[in-house]
């Protein structure tokens, strides 16, 4: 792709024209709803302008385009700031729309929202996700190009883009960015430019309160390219877009640093008595303000939502820009097809959203009788799929080994210099290691997810799910299928005590809405899982794994009848009948339901023998999935859990939250409600009380109240 | 105080043969339970002996006392650096308790545990809260001086001491450690030290390959003091015990700012064959390398714990020293009793765990009739009581106003160069300013709980408590009682959309065992609420409130009765009978029991008006914390919700999650069980059905029911 920008700028009264009518644009959506963040689209409206009309390769009318550069707002309460350049670049919003801000349905929520607004690359908010996953995106683009066009000369792939982003004050200050900015730095993502909207004003007013660190100093150490670009240093507020625009193509011309430029800006500006302020962050400036704002820019302090024709028809000539830019890299892609018909297969059956014929066939089978943890067996499937699946790829936050998530034989996705003696790897590798670093492994895997095409998933124990949490939503809000492999899932885990054992991690990850928290009760169920888990391409699931080794049941070929337990069908279903209720081996109507998940399927399955030994006909259900199961019509529900039978025990080494819903007012949960504790994972289990034990004389006190 | 500590560091074979017993200790331990971390405890052992013996002030037989340095192990894992130094310094820890390492019962646990073991000050072992909560260890002692002996010059308070802390790699890559470290050097926290130890190893063996950031430099940049000790920088492996203590000297001596050393060793020095790898972390190291490890120091090999009694009995000399330490330090505190009775006063109060008689004139009591939101009147409610409990101090991330955290009229704490024109300050101040940083906020707040004596709170959207959760559940789990004011609580908050409203926060920090969740009904709940929350010193707890207007009622002096609501005596039990089931004024037998929490509680005060019109008696229980009414007996229980009404609901802007337990399988939830939208609250509201007349239908539906 030949390079489309001058090192010149060309910046008409027109350009000029656009950038305030941006402002006035931020400030009267703001003032219509009485509520908003103004300031900042208002100072960022040069950055943003420059971005969208005179670098960004994109194209409006295909918002979708896999050859676009991406555009990550990481402060996202700042939304107008894409809003509008949304509207003037053509991509579908318009001045009504924007008169729409933050109200029930419209296009232009408080925050932009993924799947909602075109253009909208990635939902944000929730300060410092924005920046993390547009790491995310960086590793994306590497990753594809390697898996599709990995010899083409560098900047000359219909697979090179660029990811853009801005960062706020506030992301620079969280955790999170921290942690994915350190991991960017590792691995020279030179396809990654952030400008740093330092304001130095956020909520509590001046940062200085709070924060007072060398920001570029601390992205140097990082590894990053910095630079600073100060429209205050004259001691006036000059705008030099000139200046920004050479650092911008500076530092998308770095490409062995990922690269930040630090841009000083006068929040609000040029917003005469509010500018430089706490207030104008988050509240509308009041209409006296607004007034006073359109006539320092020479604007109508009468009209609102006033947009001259000709800069709008100058704006949208971006859309032919976008076009031309399309039709030029469409001809480079076409050619990159023909060259590359088994890439391009490979490229058009992802997008597809399909997994490869060979996929069932590449599942393993575990043997019955034999004990296996399930994290061993899910490192077997991803192994065993690995070579099937290309588009899979991931790693653990530090614990690989631990978590069963190295896809073994691939390299690892790092610079070829960062290879250890442990690990090989290379730009386009497959491994991926997150460090010590959970929460950005989290917003790392939606970017990626976003980015689209390929699956990812980050690996670690299930307590530490908790770092991973904002992200977790964020993923299950935008509707990506991120995907988590969480081993270590309960005091299963033993010697390490408390700190590391999950109590209430099932519980409240099956509180986010559109998670899918998938605990499979033995080896093939977890292959069963994973199948559907990368069936699904609607939202994020994480798999729920044992440390300890656990039964392998041995199976028929369908449902439960009998002593027969039934096949591995029914996970796909999220909650199945894994043995029937039985009487000298042939079904009967069971007298008592018991449901587990995971490690505890086992002691249903052991409490079901001594219950029926005392001739108590009792079901297993193995309920894997919770929220697959509560998809499934009225009808499976109740085949699987009949209402008539009200005796039921839940089992699971966890809070019992969530399960009265299962259980009902008869019922009984085998639960922890309380922290564990340090020892051999058995001693655990006996002096928590859950064991087959405590299942079985649950069932009888079950029986007993629905009895009476 | 004198300072204790020569320049010239006395080091004698015996203490060389006590870090070698360290070593071997460390070996053996994990060899006798099969599993465990004894890679960092034989590096790391001339290090802690350093601390721990030439370094810290401490008393070993008074693991309490105020006087004392404190010590954070950052690195949980390596919880045997701490448990041998308690022992060779005669905490309570004997050999017997090194060999029970990890087993059921024993004081030594896998990962140190706060109330377990005398000397342990902070539970430890999820990567990064230890070194981010010994910051708020530093933010308290400095608190505390300015509290009690303001006055006194620079190191001649007996409230002065230094934080000593030991971090790892994998501290140094989590992004709570980022956040901390940043308030850190901006707080010039000169009471501040940390040794980190770069060992270059973590579990997938050498960090290169996710971890090359330059660390001192981004310490640097954080406006730390940083010194770099490398024992391998010879080319052999050489334990210059003595350069390591000039550093911790001139750490200690630099009192303007934090300091971190970055210590260079190698993991599992020197075990000869697994020295230097991931597996010498995290597994035994076999009996073949415990022997070899022997022979290398000139052990016994075929021995097993063996300490020699000269070693020991010259370690355990630290009992003479700190004795003589804490006598030298109790006159001068005596001096500071006597020159200062007002605040030895104040001191005694809190060291009691008392609050001040005048609390209960002091609490503001609110109009009826008049709409406020919760978060407004527990700014009402801090400021009301500010002036009487001067250990109460915090602030918020940054949402201060949002959040009504600020006790007005108190400096902030800050250095004072850091004030700005919003914000004066000093370093003794009371207002904290966290900056965009939540996760740190809850770390520090969890730090200054542990060292005592004040109370903290920490304020920002309740949503942002997902940030939080690691440093929460790690409070709940130690039992410290931080304190957490969550604002903006529901959908509620309006148009900032669904990154911003809570929906599954309640639940899932309810699900968190030993936190308490106060969401108080009306403002004069907010009231009584606080005031349980500071009585109680033995757990977290969180207020969770509205940025919504609601009503605040009328209420009769005792129960509530006939159409008289309840006082808010019963707050304190969690959930209490705010309103009756009356018919024509008189108290009636309920039909119907309606629940509601926070904000929602109007609809059900709504919706019994409504039924009670129609003729169904109803009763509205208020419950403010659910944990709290969990602990009522029985008796009280049953009769705020008695067995024979089965007809309930409950109402809350989030997941009916939970619920069930309360209302049963009669029972109906009006509840949020998706995200929700940017709009006005009130058209939410009901666009998702939670309205007064959602929860009278849904009375009437359960009704029906359990009627059936």
């Amino acid at each position: 792709m030949p390079h489309l920008e001058e090192q010149e700028l060309s910046w008409t009264d027109l350009d000029k024209k656009a950038v305030d009518t941006v402002r006035v644009l931020a400030a009267d959506a703001v003032e219509k709803v009485g509520n908003g963040h103004p300031g900042t689209a208002m100072s960022l409206a040069p950055a943003a302008y420059l971005l969208f009309q005179k670098l960004m390769r994109h194209d409006p009318k295909n918002p979708d385009w896999i050859g676009r550069d991406r555009f990550v707002l990481s402060p996202g309460h700042t939304s107008l700031t894409l809003y509008i350049q949304l509207f003037l670049s053509g991509y579908g919003l318009e001045l009504k729309d924007l008169e729409a801000l933050r109200t029930w349905g419209s296009l232009t929520p408080g925050h932009p929202e993924y799947k909602h607004t075109a253009g909208v690359e990635i939902t944000t908010g929730p300060l410092g996700q924005g920046l993390a996953s547009a790491v995310g995106f960086a590793y994306s683009q590497r990753r594809q190009r390697g898996l599709f066009d990995a010899d083409a000369p560098a900047g000359e792939s219909p697979f090179d883009h660029t990811i853009w982003v801005i960062a706020s004050d506030g992301d620079l200050q969280e955790g999170v960015t921290s942690e994915a900015s350190s991991l960017a730095g590792h691995q020279e993502l030179g396809n990654l430019v952030v400008i740093y909207d330092e304001n130095h004003i956020s909520i509590e007013d001046d940062t200085d309160v709070a924060f007072t660190e060398d920001v570029l100093k601390r992205y140097e150490a990082y590894g990053w390219h910095t630079q600073r670009v100060d429209w205050t240093k004259t001691g006036d507020y000059v705008e030099d877009v000139q200046e920004l625009y050479s650092a911008l193509l500076a530092a998308k011309a770095e490409t062995n640093k990922p690269s930040i430029i630090s841009l000083r800006t006068i929040i609000g500006y040029p917003a005469p008595k509010k500018q430089n302020t706490g207030k104008i962050h988050g509240s509308a400036l009041g209409a006296e303000e607004v007034a006073a704002l359109k006539t320092v820019l020479g604007f109508d302090p009468a009209k609102s939502f006033d947009v001259d024709e000709e800069v709008l028809a100058h704006a949208r000539k971006v859309l032919d820009r976008g076009a031309e830019s399309r039709a030029a890299w469409q001809s480079s892609f076409e050619a990159w097809q023909s060259a590359n018909p088994e890439s391009a297969a490979l490229l058009e059956r992802v997008e597809a959203k399909k997994l490869p014929a060979e996929i069932d066939a590449a599942l393993p089978v575990f043997e019955a009788g034999k004990d296996v943890s399930t994290r061993a067996a899910s490192g077997k499937v991803l192994n065993a799929i690995g070579p099937v699946l290309p588009e899979l790829w991931g790693g653990s936050a530090d614990l690989a080994e631990s978590n069963n998530t190295t896809i073994e034989g691939s390299p690892s996705f790092i610079p070829t210099s960062r290879s250890t003696d442990a690990w090989k790897g290379n730009p386009y590798g497959r491994v991926l290691h997150f460090g010590i670093r959970e929460h950005a492994a989290a917003s790392i895997v939606n970017g990626i997810s976003l980015h689209g095409r390929t699956r990812a998933f980050s690996g670690t124990f299930l307590i530490f799910s908790d770092y991973q949490r904002p992200a977790i939503r964020l993923g299950a809000l935008m509707g990506v299928p991120s995907l988590y492999v969480w081993t270590h899932d309960s005091i299963g885990l033993g010697e390490d005590g408390p700190t590391h054992q999950p109590v209430e991690q099932l519980a409240s990850l099956r509180a986010i809405p559109g998670l899918d928290v998938v605990r499979p009760g033995d080896a093939n169920e977890v292959a069963a899982a994973w199948k559907v888990m990368l069936e699904n391409h609607e939202n994020p699931a994480g798999i729920v794994l044992t440390r300890q080794n656990i039964p392998t049941y041995a199976r028929g070929e369908g449902a439960a009848t009998g002593d027969t337990f039934a096949s591995t069908a029914g996970v796909a279903k999220g909650g199945y009948v894994l043995a029937e209720a039985s009487k000298d081996g042939e079904t009967v109507d069971a007298q008592v339901i018991l449901i587990g998940t995971g490690s505890e399927v086992q002691l249903a399955v052991q409490a079901r023998e001594a219950l029926q030994a005392e001739g108590i006909a009792a079901r297993v259900v193995s309920m894997p999935c919770v929220e697959w199961f509560n998809k499934q019509d009225e009808a499976y529900r109740e085949s699987v859990l009949p209402a008539t039978v009200k005796a039921r025990v839940s089992v699971e080494a966890g809070l019992a939250l969530g399960w009265r819903e299962f259980v009902g007012d008869a019922g009984r949960s085998i639960s922890l409600e309380h922290f564990g504790a340090s020892a051999d994972y058995k001693r655990l289990f006996n002096e928590f009380g859950i064991t087959a034990e405590a299942v079985a004389a649950a069932a009888k006190d079950s029986l007993a109240d629905s009895n009476a």
